[in-house]
């Protein structure tokens, strides 16, 4: 079977292509799109992530202001700060990196985002709107998935789709955006009892899991497409890459996959803000 | 096979018996919760439903309002409606009878309902909170075929789940709301290709297609609980009731399945918000 490698890196670089004249046209206008991210606490993989977004950014010619909060910061400091991000003109996309400690009531704090900012789609109203579907930002990584498929014209509609994972950025939200794209969707999760059976009947296979190489080659019906949304430790997917690329045929490899795609997802979103903004003014 | 009727007006009487305390407690504090309603046009079955609504209140002792503008009611004109009643203290639930006359923005008049009022489930907002697990006030059909498995204590957890059907009040929240209690839930829908296989993996089908006995005998595994939320003309439901009772276990009929449920979790939810409002104060 022919097997196509779903470069994630190529999608990427489109979508950033496709923001520069953009970006440009906003800084002739007075406006450089700026992502505000926090940092609360001292994670090392949480400030790389940060760090990873902020350049991706600049290279951009956008800006980014970069807000890092002690680990001991309670709900309120946070609201706080995120309170005035809201009431900032020159900000127009907020993304409060993930995860918080555990004082934190993290989703207080996502919600507090004013949803035209919530370019990372974190919000319960956002999430709402996307899954109703007119959400302007849904959650990057299900954004990232539907936009390889788009990019590598892989037809969603009346295929079945099943997802591996429920958390309210990344199961959730993507399985509403192939339902809405007209996937039939199932949704698993750590009770399904019979989830090999299940992933069997995909045409559209998305690990959103978090465990590594937890999807096994023999769970994949030929000619089905793996999307892996996975970054465990190591760099490692949630798709066991080498056994799944047999049935497969088309697959993200992990780097290089969705990871990539993500992150220029999070910058769209922040210059699609940026714009709004300049209307509503 | 053993089958069990699952007779809804049982259900609702027990949630109506749960409120009646409730309710006088309420009302010696100076507080009568109140559902006001509204209907746009003169569509015959909607006023029907719009006066089963008031009448369900008034037994209960709660107090209901009946808004009817004429069906050349625009957009804006109805917003200013909605306003008034977010605005109004002795006002607890606000319903828009679905479906209004087709020069309104539905999903504009829905999303300015007050989500502390939003008693009917029908904001984004309140999906979006209910989908994630937090939602107080699910739409009142949803949350009625939840109250059914719960009230015959029919377990969901590790079950597939087959919804056929994905509205925003019904198809849509009823999956979140079975995947929410840890069911594995695939949602179908037009565009879906195999139905009939699909549904025949499933050990709760629900129905909420729209169409009148959609859903075919041979469709039903052995076992499998079958609910019933269509609600067509001449009191028909989604399924074909003689032919999926032969393999199924448990099944709602039309009438007294799911419907006096949906107008007692209406009532729940106006309750709930009346004693918030109470503490808000």
């Amino acid at each position: 079977m022919e097997k196509q490698i779903l470069d994630g890196r190529l999608v990427a670089d489109s979508v950033k292509n496709s923001l520069k004249e953009r970006v440009e046209n906003l800084i002739k206008k007075g406006i450089t799109p700026c992502l505000a991210t926090i940092l609360v606490g001292d994670d090392p993989s949480s400030e790389t992530y940060v760090n990873m977004k902020g350049k991706a950014c600049e290279k951009l010619g956008m800006k980014s202001i970069k807000i890092h909060l002690s680990k001991e910061t309670s709900t309120e400091e946070l609201l706080e700060t995120i309170q005035k991000l809201n009431e900032d003109d020159t900000v127009h996309g907020i993304l409060l990196q993930h995860p918080v400690p555990s004082q934190i009531d993290e989703r207080k704090a996502f919600d507090a985002i004013d949803i035209r900012k919530d370019v990372d789609g974190v919000t319960s109203f956002g999430y709402g709107q996307t899954a109703l579907g007119f959400g302007k930002f849904p959650s990057c990584t299900p954004a990232a998935i539907m936009k390889i498929l788009d990019y590598y014209e892989i037809p969603i509609e009346g295929k079945h789709a099943v997802v591996i994972g429920r958390s309210p950025i990344l199961g959730k939200p993507v399985s509403a955006l192939l339902l809405n794209e007209n996937a039939t969707v199932t949704t698993c999760h750590s009770r399904t009892t019979n989830l090999a059976e299940i992933v069997k009947l995909a045409d559209i296979v998305v690990a959103a899991v978090g465990k590594p190489n937890f999807i096994q080659g023999d769970w994949i019906k030929p000619g089905a497409v793996v999307l892996d949304a996975g970054y465990n430790k190591g760099n490692i997917g949630d798709v066991d890459y080498e056994a799944c690329l047999v049935n497969s045929s088309a697959i993200t490899p992990v780097p290089g996959g969705v990871g990539p795609v993500t992150i220029s997802m999070l910058l769209k979103h922040t210059v699609d803000a940026a714009e709004e903004s300049l209307k509503a003014n």
